[in-house]
């Protein structure tokens, strides 16, 4: 394919996956290929060919923010209180969750498949998650039987959960620190 | 009406509740109503006209599950331990969300609604779960800020979040036991 060609297929390539975003922002993991592409104004095997499946889709869009919680996994693992950051990097993938519908959606696609789908957005956010999860048990803070796969299974139901909630935020924050706490009555 | 023709209506709205069930449970929140009107043989504003909305079908498909799982309540409501007892039934509400796909997206709508939609089947399983966790606060053994509805709102998250895992009864069973134990290290 010629330079020039190749340039206008990443542009086309862009506008798709910006409209993509757009289109899972509101209607999460309901996201229609074919109003992609009505929106974009291409036909919609175009939009199949970059997203042969709506896991695809949702993937590609979760990708950036996955991105960005890696980035700050590693900022927090080198905080003193292994508990306290592997906590706070937990309440950010809540938020996460939260606020991108699709987010939660493709993520529980990837935690559910044994073992974690190897390129999917949930083997970059594990591979994030381990240190700071691994020096917490170290210390003694955390769980030793607790795994990273668990910790975003339970943070993606309680997005998917809460989703039609008025307030999902504060419902999905309630619901994160009742989990890290359990039933019992705090002593 | 006339008698008979009331009759008829009975068994057709007995006949589409028994495809819409099948439907329900193979592709869960997803369920067709185009798909229940063809396998029974009637018009898709015949089904339309029994279930206005997805969330309608749902709700009449999880109805026989709920009054169920509102008997083993009040069963149980006269064991001893009551932390058991409260335990063991949300067990059984994970087992049922884990195997009946809709029962989990019809709670999510009824437990996001504030207050809890009155007539929905999450208002039935917080009336049937209410004692059994009263007692538990009472006796000391579940922390006193816990409400039935986020434990409820828990269930349906793991529910929802272990649906395409290859083994979602243990999946779900790991994460509920997680959940009630929290991420301490245990004593």
């Amino acid at each position: 394919m010629p330079e020039r060609q190749r340039a206008d297929a990443r542009r086309n390539f862009a506008r798709i996956l910006t409209v993509a975003e757009a289109e899972v922002a509101v209607h999460g993991a309901a996201a229609s290929l074919e109003q992609i592409a009505r929106t974009v104004g291409v036909g919609s095997a175009t939009v199949r060919r970059h997203f042969p499946t709506r896991r695809a889709l949702l993937e590609a869009v979760a990708q950036k923010r996955i991105e960005a919680l890696c980035v700050r996994a590693r900022d927090l693992t080198g905080r003193d209180d292994s508990r306290a950051a592997l906590l706070e990097w937990l309440s950010d993938v809540v938020d996460y969750c939260v606020r991108a519908r699709g987010l939660a959606a493709a993520l529980a696609y990837d935690t559910a498949a044994d073992p974690v789908h190897e390129n999917g957005c949930g083997a970059a956010l594990e591979e994030a998650a381990r240190p700071l999860l691994d020096r917490a048990v170290r210390d003694g803070t955390v769980a030793r039987d607790v795994t990273v796969t668990d910790l975003i299974t339970l943070i993606v139901g309680i997005a998917l959960a809460t989703e039609h909630h008025p307030d999902p935020a504060a419902r999905a924050d309630r619901l994160f620190r009742l989990t890290v706490a359990g039933l019992s009555p705090q002593s």
